[in-house]
């Protein structure tokens, strides 16, 4: 048997809000790198889930779904179990991360989620503006939280594959980019030395840039909704509105884009769904390839992170966007779904480990617009190595699980920074930790750019003396 | 053994070009239902194609590429030979309709194709203004022919499934219609006869509404291009401009609209590829699907057939448009198609009947806007009855065989037309020879419009007032 390292060790009481396909798969990577009390372990998930596998593992777990009226009679009993701090792992989907932080902070408590996530019922609200849903209205509403009570316990905010990991990314590419390009640089340490660095090295801009190639052998039937992930997850923010991070060298607002009145002012958002929007984007399996433009958190939060102001004033920032081809089957799925008509959850399915017949799910950051175009630098991770590394999972939850392993393992090292993203994390240490999950890593440079093969058939306006501006990459 | 019902008879040679999915499944609609002189059956088709089935068949066939400079000489032996009167079946790419046609008019040749192609290197002239680049550009052109020298052998143009079958399904469809509003008709005979009855239904529109569910058990590789039918036409159509039928009704031209300078002005263009312009449209296998809005003959011949005229001016004329959503395979194709690159000649692939597992071509005639909402009225054909029916063919090229088969056969029938395109052929006839091929005929109303779930997440413009406008129907 392998002998794996163990990284930390927690005493207190753990709580996992959640058992999809992230719960089930963060279980065993827990048990093998941190040591800790399986007696004050506990699962907090509503009916329906497949709770076999816990009661075979004889692991606790409560049965309910979480609402406003009782998240803190349900969570208090398991966290407060052992008399020690504890630690909540919170990879639900309609769950208030704003009040299971707050209620993290006023009890002392360690608190990490994957995703900004709220009570059900607001997405779809026609009351709410456009504004309110996006995920920059999101991270502002945490940002504020922070400031209204800074410091205490440890609370991360979007530690999964990404946001998250591809924070990490970012910075190792950046370093490997100076190392390329023959610029000696010590390793920046604020976030100013980091903007500093990409701006020197002439980065443009960043795509989060994914291609899952994974495929069932089955095949998807009609009127289902299927996908490598939390099929609930993906739609909603396939139903969102695109945003993106949007950098100094941008020569035009897009004519359907907004800005926000208050707030950091990173990104804009457009008024149109991520799910209906493609943006022209890379990857080293796929080559040139449309991504949908769907909504992050790390799309602001790494154009907010690499700004930099002279005089209050923007002089820098990368334009960072998310560009997302999910899985055939997913692909297909969204493709039938009508408007906003998502089939019913009866047809919603997650392909698991022993469904998948091929692929791999490739995910990285594309840096572009420096002297040497662009670089892809990520993980490429086949479901042949996700099955030897770990149980019950695929190539896409492996990444997001071994992403919270790594926050969940910084989080108890460092456990009173307060309320902090990946983008202030020791992308360093995190990344140590994650690397045996990751396959392949893959550094590559490309000469592709957006205006490639265009203009062939019906003429098209491009901005040929910037390749890299937004406008030439999304598809109208 | 079945016994066919002989149709009709034909002494003289027979020359087929091309040698693709159609190709090869006419062959034995024509063994079964014509009389004919197997000796003076000759394929003509290039290197490449699979000519073992005509060896085994003891037929004739001449391996070669057809180019501008060498058809006279190619053809000429073929069709001349045994003294009498020939039949060109058209089924080729890249082959000049307009040069065949005139070349068969001279010789005094039957002739019939099933869409109007060009010689090589046209769509994809920068030189060439996009208006020259539609559908119809290239029916005008025929419509020229015609007038140029009127009458003559009969030449039936563009004679498949779509354009072609939908054409008579119209007719058979608003009879029904008028049937079940309890309108007392008799069978119109002059286009301005049907016109008048769908003025008179309230008819607003006609998409061709279709939906192919085959899908084989391998599933898509990374990189290929996969169909149901030939990936060269489907691709070159994708990339050609978006092109509909343009309804009096309709209140507002779309943006990037422009009409023709010359020709009937039936039809509109978009300054957009119809492979990424998508429409809202309805079948009764798929309910509301989005389809491709792909450039087809009859968005503008069945448009201009029931076009009323008073006085020089148009007073009514339906929308009509394709809705095309492909099976699963070649969505995800196009999807991948980045921008106008598409995968090489290997890695193009047509998806024989061994190879589907399951699914069916649904393709019909969604009528709509009238006082009983919209009437679907079409074909289901599945690839399990297809197998039944017929050798070497899958549910998506047997509906256009069999049209072909009833075009040659009218056309043998009615030999001094001149050039007929099939709204102006007997729709009875050709359906009756037809039927026997389309597995189930289905009609259908349905209460959807293109406004149901709309608006949920990002607000959109929506005609409310009158659901059936074409800017409820495109995705933008």
């Amino acid at each position: 048997m392998t002998q794996f390292s163990i990284h930390a060790r927690f005493d207190g009481p753990i709580v996992i809000l959640g058992f999809g396909s992230i719960g089930r798969g963060i279980i065993p990577l827990i048990e093998r790198h941190l040591e800790f009390n399986k007696n004050l372990l506990t699962v907090v998930a509503p009916t329906g889930n497949d709770f076999g596998l816990l009661k075979s593992m004889g692991l606790a777990y409560i049965e309910v779904s979480l609402t406003r009226e009782n998240y803190r009679d349900v969570l208090k009993p398991p966290l407060f179990a052992g008399g020690k701090q504890g630690l909540i792992i919170n990879l639900a989907v309609n769950v208030s991360s704003l009040d299971i932080m707050r209620f993290a902070k006023e009890i002392g408590c360690l608190y990490i989620d994957t995703a900004i996530e709220l009570w059900p019922d607001f997405y779809d609200n026609p009351d709410r503006a456009v504004q309110e849903r996006t995920d920059y209205s999101l991270r502002e509403s945490v940002l504020a939280l922070e400031r209204q009570s800074p410091g205490g316990p440890t609370i991360v905010t979007c530690c999964g594959a990404n946001p998250g990991f591809v924070s990490w990314l970012v910075k190792e590419a950046l370093l490997k980019l100076a190392d390329d390009t023959g610029q000696n640089t010590v390793v920046p340490e604020s976030a100013s030395d980091w903007a500093h660095l990409a701006q020197r090295l002439g980065v443009k801009g960043i795509h989060i840039a994914e291609r899952d190639t994974q495929r069932s052998a089955a095949g998807r039937k009609l009127g289902t909704f299927v996908n490598t992930w939390s099929v609930e997850a993906f739609v909603t923010e396939t139903f969102r509105p695109a945003e993106l991070g949007w950098g100094t060298h941008e020569k035009q607002l897009p004519r359907d884009a907004r800005r926000h009145d208050l707030g950091c002012d990173a990104s804009i958002y457009l008024l149109r769904a991520g799910g209906k929007t493609r943006v022209r984007s890379w990857t080293p399996m796929a080559g040139p390839q449309q991504g949908f433009l769907i909504t992050h958190n790390e799309s602001t939060s790494i154009a907010d992170y690499f700004t930099l102001r002279k005089a209050g004033k923007v002089i820098y920032r990368p334009t960072c966007l998310f560009a997302y081809r999910p899985c055939d089957e997913a692909v297909l799925s969204l493709y039938d779904m009508y408007d906003a008509k998502c089939p019913e959850r009866s047809n919603w399915h997650v392909l698991n480990e022993d469904e998948i017949v091929d692929g791999a799910d490739e995910l990285g950051v594309l840096i572009y617009g420096h002297s040497k175009n662009a670089f892809w630098y990520g993980s490429r991770l086949s479901i042949q190595d996700t099955r030897k590394l770990v149980p019950f999972q695929n190539a896409t939850t492996l990444q997001v699980t071994s992403a919270v392993l790594a926050g969940v393992i910084w989080m108890i090292e460092n456990p009173t920074s307060g309320i902090v993203d990946t983008d202030r994390m020791d992308f360093r240490r995190c990344l140590d930790i994650q690397r045996p999950y990751l396959g392949r890593i893959i550094g590559q440079y490309t000469n592709w750019t957006p205006v490639d093969d265009r203009n062939l058939y019906v003429p098209e306006e491009l901005d040929r003396s910037d390749p890299w501006q937004f406008s030439n990459m999304i598809v109208r």
